[in-house]
C-alpha cells in the first residue's frame, strides 16, 4: 500500500506493506489531515520515523477482537490517536492519553494515517453518526485537541476569554469556548481568517490592535505557536488568570517567570482530548470546520501536498488515499 | 531616624525625615529581615529606590485613625506589604495583593521597614500573639508567602509533594505543606539546612539523587530560584501534575514549553500570602524559624548585613533598629 512516510530524515511516499494488525483493528483510511506536528516531524525535530499523520476518518476493514463494541467491518469510524499498554492504573482507568508507555498514531512508535490503511486497538475507535460528513470528520482529532482546554480549565458563561492564533487550531479553539462563554475573543493577523470566526459570533481583532491592552482576560489561550504570543497572553491577562498552552512547537521558549509569579498566572498545558464531545459538536452544526480546508490532495502527492500545508496561511491540506 | 536606602544605585545607612505618616499609621520598627528582593533591589534589577525591607515586627507609635481596628500605641505588630487604592474592586473585596495602583513596602512605591520607623495602613496590620517571639514574628511575612501556595493549590494529605531548593524560603515551604501533606520531600544541596526540614519529620533527599528520577510527584513547589529548578520540576512531576513557582528570580528562563504541553503540566505563580494563618501557624510552634536565622547585625551596619545575606548558604539575616 503506499504511505506517506518520514525516515532516514526524507520525506516520501513509499510503497509499503500492510499493517499487521494482530489484535487490532484494520482501518481502510478514507481522508487524512495534515498537521503542523506532522511538519515538525518531517523537520527532524520530534525523533520520529515512520508513517506521518494522526488526524484521520476511515472504515473498518477487519477488527481480529470480535468482542471489540465496533467490530463490524464497513462502519465509518474516527479513532483516538494514544494507544497505552492497557496495564498501568492511566489505562485502566479507561484513558491512555498519559500513559508513559503509550505509542501515538503517526507521532511516536506507531505507522500513522496518511496511508491507505492503518491499525490501532478497536477501544480507540468511535462510530461517526451519519449527519458528519467525511470532510467534517477528518477534524475531529484536532476538535478533540481544542475540547481539552475544557478538560483543564473551568470555563463559565461569564468568562472573559482570548485566543491568540487565528491558524486552524485557534479557530477550532475559539469556535469551541464560544459554545459555553459569551465572551470569546479570537486574536489574529489575517482577516479572511478572523471572519470564519466572526461568522460565528465571536469578536475578532487584530494583533496589533490588543498590544499594551490592559489586563481584561481572566483566561487566554496560546495557540499561535509564537514566543511572541506567550508574552502577549502575559499583557492581556488579569492577575491570577489561566494562561492555556496549546502549541507544542519546537525549541525553548525564554519567558519571564517573575511575571508569571507576580501576577499569580496559572500557565496550563493542553494536548489531546477525548473524541465523543468533538463528535458531538461536529453532529451539532456548531462548528464550521469546512472553511478551514485549504486543498486536498491525492495520497501519492503527499510531498507536494506537506509542501502546500507550510505555506503562509494555508489552513487544512487533506490526504485522500 | 536612620534607614538602609538604595538610590542612585548605591545602598547605604542614612539619616531620613521620620515617615509622615498623615492617615496611616506609625510603626516603631523592633527587628527587620533580609529577603532575596531586598538583594535583587539592591542590584538595580527592580527598578525601585527608596528604604529598604518589607519583613519586621514592630510596635505601633501613633495611628491617626482613631476608627481603626488596631490604634493602640504600643500594640507590636507585623503588617502586610501591599497597600492598595482603597477603591477598586479588588480592595473593595479586603484584598489589595492585585490591586493595579497598589504600592508594595520597601519593593515597590513605599519605603520600606529596614529603618527605625515605617508607615502603613493600619489596615495592614495585625497584632502578635505574646505566645511569639520577636525574632519568630519577623518570619510573618515570608511564612505568609509559603502559606499563600495553599491558596493557589488544592494539597490534600494524600498529595506527593516536592520542594526543590533548601534556602529560607524551600524549608517554609516544606514546613507550610507538610502540616497538610503527608508525603513531602525537600531537595536541597546542603546536609545542614535539609536537617532542619528533616527535623520536622519531612523527607529530604540531595539534589544529584533526584535528577533522572521518574515522574513521582503530584505537586513540585520550585524555590530555588534557577532554572535548573524548574528544569529537575519538570523531570519529577506525574504527566498533569502542578508546579509551583514561588522565586521572582531575576531575568528570562529558558522553558520547554512543547513539556508543558505534552505532560499537560500546570504552572502556578504564588507570591504574596495573607498574614492571619502564617501567624496561626507561629503561634502553634509548628514551623521552625529559629534555626533560619544566620546572624544578626545592627542597623547601622545594613550595608554589611546585605553582603552578608547575599553570601552563600547564609540564611536569614536581621537587622535591629
Amino acid at each position: 500500500m503506499k504511505a506517506l512516510r518520514f525516515e532516514h530524515q526524507q520525506l516520501h511516499v513509499a510503497d509499503v506493506p500492510m499493517p499487521a494488525a494482530g489484535g487490532e483493528a484494520l482501518v481502510r483510511v478514507t481522508l487524512s489531515g495534515i498537521c503542523n506536528t506532522d511538519l515538525e516531524i518531517a523537520r527532524g525535530y520530534a525523533g520520529f520515523e515512520g508513517t506521518l499523520g494522526h488526524e484521520f476518518v476511515g472504515v473498518i476493514e477487519r477488527v481480529a477482537d470480535t468482542a471489540a463494541v465496533l467490530a463490524a467491518p464497513g462502519t465509518r469510524v474516527v479513532g483516538e490517536i494514544n494507544a497505552g499498554c492497557g496495564r498501568c492504573n492511566l489505562c485502566r482507568g479507561g484513558d491512555s492519553r498519559h500513559c508513559a508507555n503509550r505509542t501515538v498514531l503517526g507521532i511516536s512508535g506507531r505507522d500513522g494515517a496518511h496511508a491507505e490503511f492503518l491499525k490501532l486497538p478497536a477501544a480507540n475507535l468511535l462510530a461517526v453518526p451519519a449527519e458528519i460528513s467525511d470532510e467534517q470528520a477528518v477534524f475531529t482529532e484536532p476538535l478533540a485537541a481544542a475540547c481539552g482546554i475544557l478538560e483543564r480549565t473551568s470555563i463559565t458563561p461569564h468568562s472573559r476569554i482570548a485566543v491568540i492564533g487565528d491558524g486552524k487550531l485557534g479557530l477550532l479553539c475559539a469556535q469551541v469556548i464560544a459554545t459555553i462563554a459569551a465572551n470569546v475573543t479570537l486574536i489574529g493577523k489575517h482577516q479572511s481568517k478572523l471572519q470564519i470566526a466572526a461568522r460565528r459570533g465571536i469578536t475578532t481583532c487584530f494583533w496589533e490592535e490588543k498590544k499594551n491592552r490592559a489586563r481584561e482576560f481572566d483566561l487566554v489561550v496560546e495557540a499561535s505557536g509564537s514566543p511572541s504570543g506567550f508574552e502577549l497572553a502575559l499583557d492581556l491577562l488579569r492577575p491570577r488568570g489561566v494562561l492555556v498552552l496549546k502549541s507544542t512547537f519546537h525549541g525553548v521558549t525564554e519567558i519571564n517567570a517573575a511575571r508569571i509569579v507576580v501576577d499569580e498566572i496559572s500557565v496550563v498545558g493542553s494536548r489531546c482530548g477525548r473524541f465523543a464531545p468533538a463528535l458531538e459538536l461536529l453532529k451539532s452544526g456548531r462548528i464550521d470546520v469546512q472553511n478551514l480546508i485549504s486543498e486536498e490532495f491525492a495520497l501519492s502527492q503527499g510531498v507536494r501536498a506537506m509542501a502546500r500545508a507550510a505555506d503562509l496561511g494555508v489552513m487544512k491540506v487533506l490526504l485522500r488515499p
